[in-house]
């Protein structure tokens, strides 16, 4: 019997958004490592909590949760001499990611550790742009639309420059960037085309006007759609 | 009795990658909406086709499949006729759309139609973005890099300019416009960094360096992904 690891996206957050092949590669693993705070539930975790038993070793990855800080990689080294030792007992491991695992996922940390040694898979999931879009009701692109995704963390110059080379924008991990960035779209005459969601797909979701948020209520994990033509996509 | 109308995005291609609350949402339905060509099978119908038995009513939306023209107008307003006598007569309708209906989806054209009178819902889908990616196994985006998506068939200026304002991009609808864009990623120094990715999570999947791709044999579902970084993501 030999290792296996596989990286499974297990989308925004709305535990139906799981793939078919996400659950069943989550119910054949031996192990499940997943990302959690130093202390408390994982997020990742609680998205297929439904389909778990206690049958699984759970690795839980404990990292301390700072926003717009990169994480700590002596986690990271930690946690792949761990699943290095659960691999080379001929153990399955499927490591959960929140939303897709190579767009913005912190699981590239323990692929570009594990993938030297052995051959890492990836489920592709749901990721919180198509989340998010769905939960506004609008395109991310349509015909020959350029959409660019970009964090809201870059300074305005940068922000202003990938602005001007699209037709439509994610801004993701707002957070408290958002007045900064709200008043630089406005200033670019595209605060009117620009939406806030929050928590797309899970029950407390909200797609908000950005003249409608209050900035000491954004949470990191908080999208800006934005599309020029505004609703008039086609 | 009321209708209702949910779009569905069914992922890339492989059947697995559907989501639970897509899958949920097929058998719920009482009609099955989905693009087709003039003749023969329908690639979105074929994704869930393992789960579909005889008691739904199919609504093929038949049309020209014309690589790089944009549809004719008038197969939608039939569609949309249709679809509003199933919907007046308190049916469910799901709309199967390939990979996410907001990202360059077709169902665009339905939405934008039908959303006027009805509430139209979406379920996201995996979007042939992350599918490439974890077929190439390669990072769209990490730590705050900015990814750019943009369709192969935009002129060589556009590309360029939007080319120069990302961290990593991913053209997509390559089919007739590779060798000419193969050309301009070369001449900005990129080739090394971009892979082709076709078919992405099908059985001949196949994912190549640009000097190993016939132009010949590119379908226009393709997908060239590249990093500016390489593989040195993080």
């Amino acid at each position: 019997m030999s290792g296996w690891i596989i990286g499974v996206g297990v989308g925004p957050g709305d535990p139906e958004l799981l793939t078919l092949k996400g659950l069943r590669i989550i119910r054949q693993a031996d192990v499940l490592a997943f990302p959690a705070p130093l202390e408390g539930p994982s997020f990742a975790r609680s998205i297929v909590a439904s389909h778990l038993d206690d049958t699984r070793i759970e690795l839980p990855i404990r990292m301390p949760m700072q926003a717009d800080r990169f994480p700590v990689q002596a986690v990271y080294d930690r946690a792949v001499t761990e699943i290095g030792a659960h691999l080379e007992a001929g153990r399955g491991v499927a490591v959960l990611c929140q939303g897709d695992p190579f767009l913005y996922g912190s699981f590239l940390y323990l692929f570009a550790r594990l993938s030297a040694d052995w051959p890492v898979e990836v489920v592709p999931g749901v990721s919180s742009l198509t989340a998010c879009a769905a939960a506004a009701g609008s395109a991310l692109a349509a015909r020959n639309d350029v959409l660019s995704v970009m964090p809201a963390p870059l300074a305005d110059g940068d922000l202003e420059a990938r602005l001007s080379a699209c037709d439509s924008a994610a801004l993701v991990k707002v957070g408290r960037h958002f007045s900064r960035v709200r008043s630089l779209l406005l200033r670019l005459g595209l605060g009117d085309c620009a939406r806030l969601v929050v928590h797309a797909g899970l029950p407390d979701e909200r797609v908000l006007p950005l003249d409608g948020v209050d900035p000491g209520e954004v949470p990191y994990f908080s999208t800006i759609l934005l599309h020029k033509r505004g609703r008039a996509w086609l």
